[in-house]
């Protein structure tokens, strides 16, 4: 029989709680707003230990990947909290504890973007690269990298939805969105910043408004300066403005306009569809990611 | 006795060929013009070979960080060489290849800014950390990662004085000076574009020169994007721009004020000075980063 992991997306506004032995099966799933720490994680152990008894079998490990900023680091007295978020309960609020000792059970812990590239990678668009990158472009922006086949952390995580990106305002007199820098990647290009710069929401433009047409050009501002920051194999985008698949020719035109050339290689040059690509996993990128934490945990 | 290693900078302008035993054992060392591929790894061949014989030892093994592009992996056919470079000679030529026949030993080979990363976090001013950059800032800006204690190559490697900072261009009409990408970090702050700013080499200009806030102000710029990006535990700038020290506070300075708070790190908010350093190996970081190179490779 196949072994049975848990995962949890935890996310700022639902948490998303998986049963699975792999992106094929799925067993269990469960969908619950993000309310207070206690009230979410009483869930969370709640419906892990249901299914547990329910069906007489013991899950060999759980993989959460979470909002942050968190910290990942497993020799930190903090590891396993969410530290400096602005959501209301849970600054510095430890997530990991409370599943453990509730749980008894091995549990890999990372952030949100992360797990999604650890399940791209091992099912996805990702299959068989060491080194390439996820991105979700949604009510925030936010990046992982897959480095010599491991996670990036470095001294915290990175906040890769935070990198400013040129930004020429006679061109746009936008200021952008981010309350912390303004005109950065997120703020830009969220979907805060969508709904803020065009007045609606953006999945109500109709495809063809020019305005995709500058969401594109922030995009493929931020791929050439991530490829020639990371020199990735593999670029993959997700998140709800990716939805809007009109966006892929848009940015893979201009991102090779915006290298012009600097960067020789045929991966980018010749094959620029097959190298900024959407996730093969879905919106379930995420749950599925949590899986593979925990497969690859035991 | 110790082991013996030799060691190549192999700069766009000139070569430093260097036999040491570490960071304070330099027996020889030679510099030559970068001339012709042929002429100019034949005098770096002669240079290890005679003193092999004049001192009857052998070398160990040797490092070589190289100007590029270049091809860093090991299973290409093309590994070794220099590939696109617009230095006239030396496109798609083989620099690995004449090296290991001649001189049959072990040769590692990467870039010079990887290089100088892995000198200076063998002895030099990343010692004992994992996570790191390297920055050169001269004739040109180029960066090196170490990440989980490895350097990052991906699908090349990096060119990282290549991404675009945040530059409104009401506030400094200048259009920057790379050729691929204007206004990029290098066509910004590298030597030559300084020298087209100020109508003069930059270092003439006295310390207290306004022209430094604004070269700081780009340089912050892009520390800011790279510690959102790679969140690395230290960063350390080297090159003939950054031996105008008086850069450093105010990089500093601008560093947190562009961070934002964003970043909730004591390393970074409480000790920005001891985070963003000059190298502790000076101007000796290429060469010796490369002796560093062949003594991991052995």
């Amino acid at each position: 029989m196949d072994r049975i992991f848990g995962g949890i997306e935890a996310g700022g506004t639902k948490f998303v709680c998986v049963i699975a032995s792999g992106p094929n099966k799925i067993y269990a799933e469960e969908r619950f707003p993000t309310t207070t720490p206690q009230e979410t994680i009483q869930k969370a152990v709640a419906f892990f230990n249901a299914y547990q008894k329910n069906n007489n079998i013991k899950l060999s490990a759980l993989g959460v990947g979470s909002f942050g900023p968190l910290d990942p680091n497993p020799t930190s007295k903090t590891f396993g909290f969410i530290t400096s978020t602005p959501k209301p309960g849970w600054k510095n609020s430890d997530l990991l504890g409370p599943l453990k000792s509730n749980l008894n059970i091995p549990i890999a812990f990372d952030t949100d973007v992360n797990a999604a590239a650890i399940g791209e990678g091992l099912w996805g668009a990702a299959k068989g690269l060491d080194n390439f990158m996820y991105f979700t472009i949604g009510t925030g922006v936010g990046g992982g990298a897959i480095i010599n086949g491991k996670p990036l952390h470095g001294l915290l995580h990175p906040e890769m939805g935070h990198i400013r990106l040129k930004h020429d305002l006679n061109f746009d007199p936008f200021e952008g969105n981010c309350p912390y820098h303004g005109d950065c990647f997120e703020g830009l290009v969220a979907g805060p910043a969508l709904q803020k710069r065009f007045g609606q929401p953006a999945y109500n433009l109709p495809i063809d408004h020019p305005g995709w047409d500058l969401v594109a050009h922030y995009i493929a501002l931020a791929m050439s300066d991530f490829i020639c920051s990371f020199s990735p194999q593999r670029i993959i985008l997700g998140g709800g403005v990716m939805q809007q698949t009109q966006l892929f020719p848009l940015i893979h035109e201009k991102t090779i306009q915006y290298l012009n050339g600097y960067v020789q290689s045929p991966v980018i040059l010749e094959n620029i569809h097959k190298y900024i690509v959407p996730p093969k996993l879905g919106n379930q990128a995420g749950m599925l990611g949590s899986i593979a934490m925990a497969m690859q945990l035991f």
